[in-house]
């Protein structure tokens, strides 16, 4: 789903990933990770595809939600079992996100 | 495939879509504009995957290059054509990379 976020600004950190072959506990793990990160003070929302690579973007007040998201030590197990096991290579951006817009479908019959 | 990008800071679009059911001349046109925004000033690359959603993020050299891109004839009819026909919600999210990390897995006979 497309996140609901509040009035900029707020931060986006964008995971890009491309996996090794098979799942090896990744799915699990990823599931387990949104609904945690989902707990954290400052967490806004995530928005999540994978096709060739994977794109994972999830949403925070501030850099210090995110410094504290990575200090998590469940979250710092799950990172070192990605290098580990589960990625290929990856890349992670931090971004303030400065603006926002959005569209929606009316239904023609409203 | 993952971008390549500079050293930050430059720019992210994050642009997170729910298409309408059909392709309808989507993918073409989705093809024809990642080729024709590869050739615009202060474009440094772009990700895209879709699942539920569609994730595709472009990265730019500054606020001034996107702002271009959008005045861009081709990709304003384009854009035009996604609120008429091909999307049936989104949100673009400009954000400014201020810093990241790369991780590459090294294979074990090097």
């Amino acid at each position: 789903m497309i996140a609901s976020t509040p009035p900029t600004p707020y931060y986006a950190v964008i995971f890009t990933s491309v996996r090794t072959p098979g799942d090896q506990g990744y799915n699990e793990m990823a599931d387990k990770m949104v609904a945690l990160a989902a707990l954290q003070e400052g967490f806004l929302g995530v928005e999540s595809a994978r096709e060739e690579v994977g794109i994972t973007v999830s949403y925070w007040k501030d850099l210090e939600s995110i410094k504290n998201w990575k200090k998590n030590a469940e979250h710092t197990f799950a990172r070192e079992q990605g290098r580990n096991v589960w990625y290929q290579r990856f890349k992670t951006r931090i971004a303030k996100v400065e603006t926002d817009y959005a569209f929606e479908r009316k239904n023609r019959d409203e």
